[in-house]
């Protein structure tokens, strides 16, 4: 029998578009399977929330607005971005004791599943028994131990059909703009920026030009690069992530300009690269800057990623009932051909505050591309459609109503 | 009869999700409709690759890809941005009679309304008898005479789609950017920037703040607009036309800035507005670009534009065959409700060079919003969704072949 008590989930660090399938696979598990337990409440805003006391009920939730969560992105419990100090620990626990909290569930990413790390640790020390589990969801698929991140492969679908379509547009449009660049989300792992390879489907397709963070970035070779595609095809796509930098570790998007004012250049990495192709090839160029368009478009996630994140929530609470704990929820390959993931764990020690880059051996030598093995890897991850309940035309996502449950 | 004679089309301008579904409406009724006439060429990157004698008999494409191009996005005949000289205009006509051309399909925007218009001049007073059919498109929605333009709802729904969830974003992770703006296409029109409104389903939800460039925009007025939705929510997400002008009639893209070496900052004017809530208001905010994607999103375009794009294009050949010329043709609003569109014409000489607005009786006094009025017009035009054929998870678009039909 799983330990009496009730459980608490709570979502950090920035949205993707399935971070609220995992939390509905999480809320519907409980309510499935934890009969006699307790209840599920939410944390509204992360660790952050509970300090404050923003806690809801989630059983007092109309069921269906539980179920369109399944399909909403952005974080339906909100998210935060804050490290807990010593003191906060103490209080946390001490909350969450007083609520009877022996289930603690923690949506997000590395630095989320550091703080999940420390909550165990913290109500290991004040003897309190609770069953910590880490959710993982991270666009940039960089923690480690897991095969791949729910919500990487919606937004690797995403870039990829938009570099596609751009593609198309800039080779059947290129008397005027003759480079598109486009700026991929992921400062510190290029997997996202990657993933447009999947857009190619013959060699001369978009992008021709691939920039990921894990290598030194030159301009030099840049400038050679973009003449090159350039002189063959009359137009180059280039697809960079934000985190470009150069040998120096500094980054391109910071360029160490400065306006009139002395603040930093507004432009990001995909805009500096912009200025060098017209300043130094002397052809136009566009730079399509998505922003936090990639990491919340769910009318085109994949359905892979849709499941295996419901799933991952599911198996957390699967988990947390046979009295595991201190772990996150991995994703693990089990088959290549034809491609199936399995749920795995790692303790959240091990987790914690790692990043997970793209191999270098699947970066080519030239750094302006990626090889097969990445694809290999990638294209399984982008399988699929969601089909999203519309109303008027646009998706109709849910938000939950706050004021229910309030405790 | 109709007749006999061959006919020609070509693409021009910016691309659209739908172009090319005239582009096939045009193309599949010729061939279906024009038999005993002759072929139907096409020239490739407009009325430049006319010139060029870069031309193409479209019935020695496989029937396949013709198909295909209903569901692909971006100029499937390639595009240019051409301006054509008397010469160009006589050697234009003594090309498309030496083809025996006798029908002519130009599918554009104002510009090419314009050439289209001065051909069917250029061809009467060389004695050629042709039929000429503009063929609209633009994501502008800025062409007179027509209720909207094809393309216009497809990049509607997707800009509108892509607030709602970024709006979702801002609003559950508000505790690190606190404004999000959104820099939309359309430089001299703001139809497309307008359409972002019917993200809104509540009072409170994204668009907080929307700037035409109908309007003058004050600085001044956008930093207290913005204060004042960031003192009721916490945060607030801005959309904003690239074309956006003070009561000068001033760029604020432009801004005056300089870089260290003379050149115009790199910056749009999401980039300059998000400058702007940082300095003067202390916020962190963030600026989402998507550029082109706006125009080519074909993976959520508007079932009911690509209906009507084809029916345009289809169109388009009926009233050539029935002995109609120097006409573009037009969508005419029939019914209010439940919406119904049909097809009429207007003079090309009336349509060349005109812009149409957004009538400023649409927006509101503060200038930072539309009405009603303007989402009972837009909502019918996003309606329903576009089943792509997909293949290895992303849309399975097509390329005519080039070297298929020369001539």
């Amino acid at each position: 029998m799983p330990m009496k008590g009730n459980a608490i989930i709570a979502q950090s660090g920035g949205p993707t578009a399935v971070i609220n399938s995992s939390a509905c696979g999480v809320i519907q598990t409980w309510l499935a399977q934890a009969t006699g337990c307790g209840t599920i409440y939410a944390g509204i805003s992360g660790v952050k929330g509970i300090l404050e006391g923003d806690i809801i009920d989630l059983a007092q939730q109309p069921p269906e607005l539980i179920d369109g969560l399944r399909h909403t992105p952005g974080a339906g419990l909100y998210s935060c971005r804050y490290k807990v100090s010593d003191a906060d620990q103490e209080q946390l626990v001490s909350i969450l004791k007083k609520l009877n909290i022996r289930y603690f569930f923690y949506n997000g990413g590395n630095d989320s599943m550091d703080t999940a790390h420390k909550t165990w640790l913290a109500a290991q020390s004040a003897g309190w028994e609770m069953r910590v589990i880490g959710v993982p969801k991270t666009i940039d698929n960089d923690l480690p131990f897991t095969d791949h991140c729910p919500g990487f492969g919606s937004a690797a679908k995403y870039l990829a059909a938009s570099v596609r379509e751009t593609g198309i547009d800039l080779e059947s449009v290129s008397t005027k703009n003759k480079v598109t660049i486009m700026e991929a989300m992921g400062r510190d792992a290029g997997w996202l920026t990657a993933a447009s390879v999947l857009s190619r489907r013959f060699p001369d397709e978009a992008p021709h030009l691939i920039y990921l963070p894990e290598v030194p970035f030159s301009i030099e070779q840049f400038i050679a690069d973009v003449k090159l595609v350039y002189e063959q095809l009359g137009y180059c796509y280039v697809v960079a992530s934000e985190g470009i930098r150069d040998a120096k570790g500094e980054y391109i998007a910071a360029g160490g300009q400065r306006d009139a004012f002395g603040h930093a250049q507004l432009s990001g990495a995909g805009a500096v690269l912009k200025d060098i192709v017209e300043r130094e090839i002397g052809v136009k160029a566009r730079c399509n800057t998505p922003g936090t368009m990639q990491r919340v478009a769910m009318h085109f996630a994949s359905a892979t990623d849709a499941e295996e994140s419901y799933r991952v929530g599911k198996t957390a609470v699967e988990y947390a009932l046979a009295d595991k704990s201190g772990v996150m929820v991995t994703l693990e390959r089990s088959e290549e051909t034809p491609y199936r993931c399995v749920c795995g764990e790692i303790a959240l020690g091990q987790v914690a505050n790692i990043v997970k880059s793209v191999p270098v051996e699947w970066i080519n030598d030239e750094h302006n591309d990626v090889k097969e093995e990445f694809i290999r890897y990638c294209r399984p991850l982008i399988q699929g459609e969601v089909a999203l309940p519309m109303r008027d035309g646009l998706p109709d996502y849910v938000r939950l109503d706050f004021t229910k449950g309030r405790i």
